[in-house]
């Protein structure tokens, strides 16, 4: 019986504090990750603030985990004990569904997620099913891949989705954990990349992390003058923004793709999604296939977030520093 | 010289009058149509009432012409004088901008529409760039093709845009000009296809036109046993319905398709949509080229638009019957 040493809140809004809990016997299709670090997501915040209503108590946020296979089940074949790997937002799939059958595993509606109904990677150690836990390809940081198997998989997964081709232009609303790595990897896809912000101080990161240009989010002159612009615009703000100006910035075809979370309904004019025969949509993570290929491709172009560290004793203290909105682009928990 | 006997409204709401007008030389790439029948689409209705601000006046609506060449200018290769020939919403295009060069005609921002600042279909002769004619494959009934070329390819264009499979499930919503023609289609495009009416007298027609069940619009619980069912719903209804509850009937990764003009913001659940990867649409008609192609399928298949024909200078009685939503399920006006 292996003791894992967490961090949990026993309550929405409650501090996170040590924790204790013992694993069972290992499943044969289960793996045991030493976690070396741990981003924290906005999710993790939601979770914790119970913004969904879905947290179980004792709650262990952590679901963009990297470190060390500890343990593997008797049908685990892909990685082996001391296998540097990452595990994101959901920690198993049915396997059998249309949609896992489909490859589309992140769409399977019974999918185990890593924080809900079961204990996250603010921990030592963290257990998924085999399918859910991914091996880092050579060429990706270790200490700061984890936030790749959420965030960045959330980003990548719409390129590959839609269909979006290297010639497209593409728009990044909100520069901070999301998108961040949507502007390094909207860049490497080939794409001419735009970022918009409401942050002057913003705005070089911007450019450095791989926008060609920046347009102030804040200025609604400016949104018009980009009117039939973009292929698509991937927003990753979880406010209420003017939805009918950025529809007004797609060229015929294009596409508003929403992944902040949204509480409020989402308001849209029809008759110039009508005239420009425009989609709004929003997903969730990835397949693991897609996973796969993100870190490959994140590997392949040097894609890595952009970080902090904390130790994990500090866990609240870095919380804070998420929920300030301070972020510097993604906060990671370190266990060393 | 050639004077064109129309029927024209000379001012919004207004009456349709007898009124002639003068069309000048032929240009080398212009066909000039002798109307046999022209449908009347829901879109003459709001021109006529100026519901868009757009029209022009005198104002002759019609849109959904069928024909015979007339006359063909000299550049003009694809039809000869009296083919029989189809005129929809759009009246040429630029050919040069990207979308027309990408084979998105109906995008073309400068595109001529048959009755926005020129004179349409309810008349004894139209005239139209050669681009936008569409010679009528044999099998078609030209008194009853008109319809197909708006609110035929309306229904059909998102079938070819968004690489519905004959394997999925297609959902119509809202049974009337579009919808019984969007049945006809998804029927022989091979999908299992359920109809969505508020009309227990349509019913039984929805499923002769093509529906393999129905569900009662007006039924909230209805709709919510469809749960997950879904990868298409194309919604043809110009009123807000919940739309909340349709997204809900859409399995992961399912299109929410709304072609009925819908005059006030669309109002969208985002969870939903981030959790199930939805997507929410608009199209206007299609390209010529998917014109061609769906007049192609619908001779292949027998998809005609259930009619009922009025002698043209009858004209303001159908404009009335259609406006009272007793229209089963075109009305054509007939020149003979």
């Amino acid at each position: 019986m292996t003791t894992v040493h967490a961090f949990a809140a026993t309550e929405a809004h409650g501090p996170l504090k040590p924790f204790e809990y013992a694993l069972g016997p290992l499943g044969p299709d289960d793996i045991d990750i030493a976690v070396d670090a741990c981003g924290i997501c906005q999710s993790d915040l939601s979770m914790l603030e119970n913004a969904w209503g879905i947290a179980q108590y004792p709650f262990v946020p952590g679901h963009e985990v990297s470190g060390r296979v500890a343990a593997v089940g008797e049908r685990v074949s892909h990685v082996k004990v001391g296998d540097p790997v990452g595990l994101g937002w959901h920690a198993g799939y049915c396997m059998t569904c249309e949609q896992c059958l489909g490859g589309h595993h992140n769409m399977c509606a019974t999918a185990a997620q890593t924080i809900v109904g079961r204990h996250g990677g603010f921990a030592d150690r963290v257990r998924a099913q085999g399918a859910s836990v991914f091996k880092l390809p050579e060429g990706l940081s270790p200490g700061d891949a984890g936030p790749l198997l959420c965030g960045g998989i959330t980003v990548f997964n719409p390129l590959t989705q839609f269909g979006i081709a290297p010639t497209d232009r593409v728009g990044v609303i909100g520069i901070g954990g999301l998108g961040h790595l949507a502007l390094q990897f909207a860049r490497a896809w080939g794409c001419r990349v735009t970022a918009f912000t409401s942050s002057e101080s913003k705005r070089q990161e911007a450019l450095d992390m791989g926008a060609h240009d920046t347009i102030d989010s804040r200025d609604p002159e400016a949104i018009k003058r980009a009117a039939g612009r973009f292929d698509l615009l991937l927003s990753t703000v979880n406010v209420k923004l003017d939805w009918g100006a950025y529809l007004a910035a797609l060229k015929p075809r294009g596409r508003l793709h929403l992944l902040g979370v949204l509480v409020e309904p989402v308001e849209l004019p029809h008759i110039p999604m009508l005239f420009g025969q425009l989609s709004v949509s929003a997903s969730p993570v990835g397949s693991p296939l897609t996973i796969s290929r993100m870190l490959a491709f994140a590997a392949q172009h040097q894609i890595a977030p952009v970080t902090e560290h904390f130790p994990m004793d500090q866990v609240n203290d870095a919380m804070e520093r998420l929920r300030a909105g301070k972020a510097r682009y993604r906060i990671m928990l370190d266990r060393h």
